[in-house]
């Protein structure tokens, strides 16, 4: 099934994203700008320094994640909103579930990740 | 702690939007324009008509959403983003997470959702 053009984009950026954070994610500094913001947890972070100084101070050393599902949409402002559900594995703990959302705008004809939310899925103390 | 003004418009759309769908969803259609996408599980929907039909057609007779975390962003366009993880009881099925995402815009002094993304937690098969 043929995608359309903010689908392919948003898949693109994804792929891209998760390859960088699981390989050598200081790399991620370039889709942030000094306006992006990132929430990681509760957490908030402004501009490209202080949200990079956040993921590199991740205890973890080694992480993998898997996407289970991922949704695309075009905006009102011509920016791209991508909503990812998937897991993850960080040195030798237990998989968990996260979810993650970017907003994605073109400036100056690049597309950077203006916005950033990250949640674990750590709500179902029953199962 | 003083909230944010858009970290408090969004939690005020949260509430509303979980009791507008709790007590008698088709009151959501206030929240959609004719240029409104919804995602629902993978499959897009685009304006308050089709968005509607949508929610409407969903075969549970009594649902509740109980907010396990929600975040809000503002946006370079100075939209709102709203990122919400929960858990959800629908008629007597077994309790699920969910996670949905809002873009909140205001369009002629009026907040609308201009985008809505929903998607089922369904990925830890092993849990």
């Amino acid at each position: 099934m043929a995608s359309k053009p903010w689908e392919q984009l948003g898949a693109n950026f994804v792929q891209h994203y998760y390859q960088l954070f699981d390989s050598n994610r200081v790399n991620l500094a370039d889709i942030y700008t000094d306006e992006s913001c990132l929430t990681w947890e509760g957490e908030g972070f402004q501009g490209k320094n202080a949200i990079m100084e956040k993921i590199n101070s991740l205890p973890f050393k080694v992480i993998q994640h898997i996407i289970t599902a991922q949704d695309h949409q075009l905006t009102p402002d011509s920016c791209v909103l991508s909503m990812v559900m998937g897991q993850l594995k960080a040195d030798e703990d237990l998989v968990m579930g996260f979810h993650q959302m970017f907003l994605l705008k073109n400036v100056q004809n690049k597309w950077i990740c203006s916005n950033d939310v990250f949640r674990l899925s750590l709500h179902n103390f029953g199962s």
